[in-house]
């Protein structure tokens, strides 16, 4: 198979650069065209320096005109709002996009509860949700991959199947994560200042963040009932990484050892995810750098509730990583191609 | 009044560096003796170089009989079990004792389930769980202080008068804390090397914490029934620091601004405890090496439930700053005198 | 003695925080007046949450002619050409004003070459360098001082004894520096977001940094010729510290214990200098949140060459510490007054 | 070509998981065999949760008899003096080795002075420095590889060509190095303690490093004379990553331009090699998990003087990346086989 051409869109951030890092050894692919808007005339290795003999290619400004006609697959790592436009253009060439923007994660109730008036909502009912290990057959199939967040991707990987298979009460989740802060994105503020990070931890956006909306309505899926959380996200003075300790009522008393043996037997064909043994929990530096999801279950069966600790790279999992799988699984790749990052430890 | 004589049991780990830190500018005490094992014959200084020109004293080697006949107060920074028979003994000397570990903390029930056969039971009804803000009155006219643990600190302060008040239900808490890393003392292991902890983020412990009977059992006291928690600890890659976030459900519908009155008004004269308003939360580093604990809360009126944070530095409010807060009040001082300390940012 | 009233104007970067957190805990001294542009109107507590119930004080706009008649004493920690001006006016109603900026650090012809035309020359020569320790008899007699920078301070206490002893060579100094980041300041900026600078280390300004012609001509009052030297800073991700690794020629072979002895007999009455002994070498660590410079040294007699080992946290003695020290000095106070602030550790 | 079989001995340290991480993704090996002293028996997922799913095999104890008879290549990351024995036989069965350790990196009189009394001096003189772009040819004919020095890599890299162009002088070195902490191992102590480390910043084993008579003596082959250099080591806090910046006295007057001109030539067919251009710096964390070294030079032509700023990752460039560079080279692959690794960012 002759290499595909790889477009990315907005390629200054962290998400951008990582897409960078692992396209670049992906052996079906070529990254031929990359944008930013701040940036647009610079070759990357100016705006990142470690790419330097990596990819000498020139930042162009996003112009959806001028996306050069031979690409075989666009990512799109966006400001939400600003990818709408140009992936209805790409849409309509029968481009293959993933978006690793928010605009199409949500339905258009939620859209507008939490973001606005959607750009385009004919398209919306095409996009599909690209939490891989769960929607393979979907993704297979489509042209327009909405990827998840990374939050939501530490915490439907791990619910999902407890839910679908009926061993959780849907209506009292709690979901306390904490995220290193690449997940903040590369624009300068004082929030992100080094010194305003360092040494520090703090909650934010308790109960008000837009990742919720968006982990109820996919959670939902598997679900009979409609799925209500409690969402904390924090922030961990690390670059990278995601952990979230989730808090769960089952539906009746179940021991440590059955609950991890549901999630091992439903991710039994997946790679990426690694249900752990009883007495072992997950840590972000065991995933690092690597697109795997790490599951421990700790079972408090007299109070019939459950502890679920899950670890993800927030910028591979939780974004470039998940986003080159499900490019896999569109192109008809197994999906570890170009994926097997073994974590960087320490 | 003169200088009252100070002995520090124990003062080569953190808890230990960090009362010296303190006594040395408190106005009304001199620390005259101070023991070590290890470094037993060592200047103060010579194991912890920080404290070069600080305070030149030698570290002794612990031995009841030893211990200079003209002490007024001594801190026990000891293992659990280490401590009991010196404490007996200087008790019995009529001596004011406030021991920072967990030796009395727990009633003998809880002791021998979690940490084994209790050295002396006859000493146990004696002592006084020293939560300054809750306990003033007893603090005052006993001789044997139990310094609380860290993770209960954090988590009775918020809780106790929302219990007290009948505002949360005291069968559903939730307390998801994470501590930095001096919280698990200086002895070397491989758990603790740099590599290990630096750029990661761990749960530890989950539900089997020694930390949870003592929540649960002097939250007990400001409840009808008998309280009951989930409690999973974390390690947050940060030298000081405890954030507790905590879920509960109220028994009704609470505004956020009403639950955060609750505790104005109880602590209203309590300069160590800083309420939150609405909208804020609090961030480790705003109490680093001070002994403030800093409390926010968001009300979720509509699942009658409430996030809880509260912030502490585990060495500080969470160890030494409690413990010279209790001597305070033992000695019938302000209880601020010589804990003034403004938190340090950055 | 009544409390004099102390404004700092620029009291939004971590200078003034620093200075505040000193302040506040000063006996002589009570904070009235503090100013900030971005943030006029605010009170204090809403820019810093750490000082919540600390200081309870509105942050003015900067206007000289606004500033308090009653004012004793004035910190500037303003941006250089920032506080010309407003200095001059101060100057004139004898208020004793302590410059935190680099306008009066710098002789004409330097200040010239390094930042441009010189806003206020007549004041130039009025203003003293307050390096403490150095020029304790010409600050006590200066109603304005030109408060060091804080890469100077880590390499002019330890070289001006060696020079005006004549024992190292004045055109040979090596000057390798780190510093943690709150040198840099608060502004937001891509350089300080936390991710770009999170387990990295880099130099930057290689012999162009504006800190190198202010330890230049300091260093010259020591020596009979001009101190001529390579200065290279780098950012280490910490918040606090500078080290300075010197590397000097010797004019002879010494021992490391001479050369040692020369700066214990030097700083002999001088509280925040510590010497350390033979085979002793600073961390930053060790002086986090004091006042203190510590110096080690080895001597490399084969190679007439030595190395000298400089610490101090760039915030106090590098900053805000020494600007107090100063203040004591000029209104006659032993100048280790409210600065006997214990290293804090961890 | 069928896969060649690996062992790696010494397995449990950061150098062994990292040889791991590498070798897995490697094309044309297999590890075969893995030993680790104190955790024999335990699989490697067991040391080394992060390789859970990457390999799974069982730790065996150090035993030359029992090293399987079908090994190609053998890696050792042993502890210096426990590796001659066991590499005296594999040497005797013409097995590749490669000595991530101390054993064959100096002369034996050197070795004597520093580390003690050799134990196979008939070996020395058959192994072969790998500073893989000074000694390609050297390698691809040994059998015995001494792997060089995490800070010796990092300053024989940028000198040795300007040593051997005659362009700086040999006996006015200064190599001021800064290392992450993962160069200390992970065998747990007092100084590698988190908190002890956190925050801090120090020098250390100053003009005493066992890395200073590798540096000089493996320089002194670039040079007519013996080269000398001064040497201090630092810890930063960080994980990975070595800075060194490198003070030398030209034999003439250069530009900047020119400096990095020799470089860029001498390396310009050394894919790991990045000479930087003039006004730019290296940062570790350019490099971080890759076997890029990245060079920036400034001049100082009116001194005669320069200062080169070097990075690597100390345990890929600096250990296990060089080591499987070395390996490629002698079992005659390109040498980037199995090292594209782009850097990981942030």
């Amino acid at each position: 198979m002759q290499d595909l051409s790889v477009a990315i869109l907005g390629a200054s951030g962290y998400t951008g650069s990582e897409l960078i890092r692992l396209l670049v050894n992906h052996p079906n692919v070529k990254i031929s065209y990359i944008t930013a808007e701040k940036h647009a005339g610079k070759k990357v290795s100016e705006v990142f320096p470690h790419l330097k003999g990596v990819l000498e290619l020139k930042l162009d400004k996003l112009d959806s005109g001028k996306i050069p006609e031979d690409m075989d697959i666009v990512f799109a790592a966006l400001p939400h709002g600003a990818s709408a436009e140009v992936i209805q253009k790409l849409y309509e060439r029968k481009i293959k996009i993933i978006d690793l923007g928010a605009d199409f994660r949500l339905n258009e109730g939620n859209y507008r509860q939490w973001y606005g008036e959607h750009p385009c909502t004919d398209l919306l009912e095409n996009a599909v949700y690209g939490i891989s290990e769960l929607k393979k057959e979907q993704i297979a199939e489509t042209n327009l991959i909405a990827n998840p967040g990374c939050y939501p991707t530490s915490s439907i990987l791990p619910l999902a199947p407890l839910l679908k298979e009926n061993i959780i009460d849907e209506s009292s989740i709690i979901i306390d994560s904490k995220s290193g802060v690449s997940g903040a994105g590369r624009s300068p503020s004082l929030d992100l200042h080094y010194c305003e990070v360092s040494e520090g931890f703090k909650a934010y956006k308790i109960a008000e963040h837009r990742h919720a909306p968006e982990i109820e309505q996919h959670l939902s899926e598997y679900s009979d009932k409609d799925v209500n959380i409690i969402f904390t996200p924090h922030l961990i003075p690390v670059d990278r990484g995601i952990l979230s300790t989730i808090y769960v009522k089952t539906n009746k008393q179940f021991d440590t050892s059955e609950l991890l043996q549901k999630l091992k037997d439903f991710y039994k064909d997946c790679y990426f995810i690694r249900v752990y043994d009883e007495g072992e929990f997950p840590n972000t530096s065991y995933v690092r750098c690597s697109n795997f999801c790490d599951i421990g279950i700790k079972s408090i069966p007299e109070k019939s509730s459950a502890v679920i600790v899950s670890a993800i790279d927030n910028l591979v999992k939780g974004a470039a990583g998940q986003a080159i799988q499900n490019m896999n699984i569109m192109i008809d790749l197994p999906e570890t191609t170009g994926l097997r990052l073994n974590p960087v430890y320490p």
